[in-house]
């Protein structure tokens, strides 16, 4: 298998201001193309720094990915670095002079003389498109090995990493045909609970790649052919066997967020959903909306952050709030019913609480949880406390939510099974 | 200035199956206490990897620091391969035993055979106690440099970090008295163009310390001592001279976000928010109600998907929807004017547009965004097209409108106080 090598280059990321989150990406792109990550180095923007590592990466790995240091200002060196250590000299590239040129007439932006920095490119080297910024990608073979130079931004690196760095790759024929790993996720459980409720299927399977990632009150698990020693389709088959011994804590095969899996279920059904809260304060109605499409399902959401805005906005009575307080299970029930009426929704779902680090009292300290569920069969109410700092417990809040909802229609779809074909549930 | 390195052992790192988060907190915490990282070399949990990364460590820095890989099991191997490469026997120590014997009966957790694996230390090592779980740490003086090990697991990482580490490091007199880098926060100019602007104050300081980072629409400016060479009191003048020619594209000093620069700017004034959005779905609201103490200025939000909800929730007139469209000026100039009064806010903002992949047409492509905000001095609105995908759009959006109404906080506050002073703005 081939070496591959990233360079991630960043003060930001050695001072402690950013998280890696290129390793974290290319690190699951690459995996999933079948080519894991040998060996990730960050180093700082200084030249000597640059050359030192690359000098490295090159004489060790067969593909070496960099990434930053490819813009306008004095602290981008990559390009030069890089090109003294294999000795190409940089040559100017006019149509990248151009590219820049027109990105900035649209955005009605000045071309400064900084910005002609990023138009060289080593001898030899292809320039990679950037539809989302200035400084262009780079791609070389050279000796055998290959090159991929790729600006620091998350949103300028991802979709030339997918769209033009990818398909060279594949062309090259250093990445797998298909996906050489499945993903399970699941809800719920911890991670050791999940290992004991597979172990079974592990156990028939001796040999089998196995990784457990948890995040966010999901694990997910991932198996993989280990010694090569699975296919594609005997992974298949012990993915479908896992996913009935977890039962209703699988959530999806893959990546899928809890709202999307929510949505694409509610989609199914031609329903509506609307949603109520006050301590997730958006988060909430944000994960359905950052799902394409989720204005065919999704009506609308109210975030009542204060008891005016409860009462005004989706008929809270105020009785409720004076007598049982905003962060009760009546208040709850009251937000889901009064938004799913005012949006005229099938489904909503409410959360109030006290998320920190103000607010709260003895009998409802802070990180108290109620969440409202509404649906065509009834309403629910549920209480649960987190611990965490604000941001935290937004997120567990979310997550809470979600992932019930997703259980109460699952439920609910068994259930309708069984009454249609007679059976007792 | 000590040569700092950190080598993060793990395998999940590499898949992409997890952040980076030892880099992010050891990083923060090492340039906090005036010692930034030189270097990051990820590196996966085989002996020949961690052997040739830490003997290249081992010759490039002063301090080396090490996670991950000292646990029971197969795969953890940093210990050994350490060993090797220093040529240090390695010793078994009782007083490691004792404490994971102690540990486990009180969790009544079996001791196995594997566990005595935990209880060796390379010649002439420290062993640093691990309050949270089974691995100790260790701490080594060799050849004039510094070789710290730490366990891969955070919540037992970071407390050693703190009651073990850093008092060593201080004693051997490596690590600074305060922190040694100050940042500005800018929003609305490229990268290029804020180090043209700085440059007049940057030539005046030759030897300044000076990064750039941009991310969703903001560049931080990173000023720090360099070469010993400017004092913290220095730095601030120096940041004070930036932050006046950069003039109102200056956000702030520090990490502050957006949402939290206008919340402080509206609790300062005592006033109230509103927010209605669209295509941003919750994620406008959610900047703001992260921020603790949110709720004594934003009043709550509202996330009308559909024109229905526009309609029903904040008395978008219908006729302005048909007419106009709901991607429009006039449907965000409604919008904002509609959440103001429903919530009796004294500021609202409103935000509506095609995020993308579906909607849009010729006229207003995926991308269009049209903003809204309404004050006690006006109501004003504007368009923006962004390109990228439907999280970079929403993402995108959320900033300018954030950065547009502090500038028009700014603007106002400005123009009262000239008006105060009887001087025409």
């Amino acid at each position: 298998m081939k070496k591959l090598d990233l360079l991630t280059l960043g003060d930001e990321l050695l001072l402690g201001l950013r998280e890696n989150g290129h390793l974290h990406y290319l690190g699951a792109e690459f995996a999933r193309h079948g080519l894991p990550l040998r060996r990730n180095l960050v180093v700082r923007d200084e030249p000597a720094e640059i050359e030192a590592a690359f000098r490295d990466a090159w004489a060790g790995a067969d593909v070496i990915i960099t990434t930053g240091g490819l813009g306008p200002t004095s602290d981008d060196n990559t390009r030069e670095a890089v090109a003294r250590v294999l000795g190409l000299p940089l040559e100017f590239d006019p149509s990248a002079e151009a590219a820049i040129i027109e990105r900035f007439a649209r955005l009605n932006r000045r071309v400064t003389p900084r910005d002609q920095k990023q138009c060289y490119r080593p001898r030899g080297a292809d320039l990679l498109p950037n539809r989302h910024g200035t400084a262009p990608g780079l791609y070389l073979e050279k000796d055998g090995k290959i090159l991929v130079m790729l600006p620091g931004p998350a949103n300028e690196l991802r979709p030339m990493f997918e769209s033009e760095v990818l398909p060279r790759l594949r062309l090259a024929g250093i990445l797998a045909a298909e996906e050489s790993y499945l993903q399970l996720r699941t809800c719920g459980l911890g991670e050791s609970l999940v290992e004991e409720r597979i172990r079974p299927v592990v156990e028939q399977h001796p040999g089998l790649g196995l990784a457990f990632c948890a995040h966010q009150g999901m694990v997910d698990v991932r198996i993989a052919s280990g010694g090569q020693d699975f296919s594609t389709d005997e992974l298949k088959v012990i993915a479908r066997q896992m996913r009935d011994v977890l039962g209703e804590d699988f959530v999806c095969c893959g990546r899928h967020s809890l709202a999307k899996v929510v949505l694409d279920e509610l989609r199914a059904r031609e329903s509506t959903l609307a949603v109520a809260e006050s301590c997730t304060g958006g988060l909430l109605s944000n994960a359905f909306t950052d799902i394409p499409g989720a204005s065919k399902v999704f009506a609308g959401g109210v975030v009542c952050y204060t008891n005016d805005a409860k009462v005004q906005m989706i008929d809270v009575p105020e009785d409720i709030l004076m007598q049982h307080g905003a962060v009760s299970a009546e208040a709850a029930v009251a937000m889901v019913t009064g938004v799913a009426e005012c949006l005229g929704a099938d489904y909503a779902l409410s959360v109030t609480g006290f998320a920190g680090p103000g607010g709260g009292d003895e009998s409802t300290p802070v990180g108290t949880i109620f969440l409202g569920y509404a649906s065509p069969v009834g309403v629910w109410s549920r209480k649960v406390v987190y611990s965490g700092d604000r941001l935290a417990v937004k997120a567990r809040a979310v997550t809470t939510a979600l992932d019930w909802m997703r259980r109460k229609l699952l439920k609910y779809k068994v259930e309708d099974l069984l009454a249609a074909t007679g059976t007792e549930a």
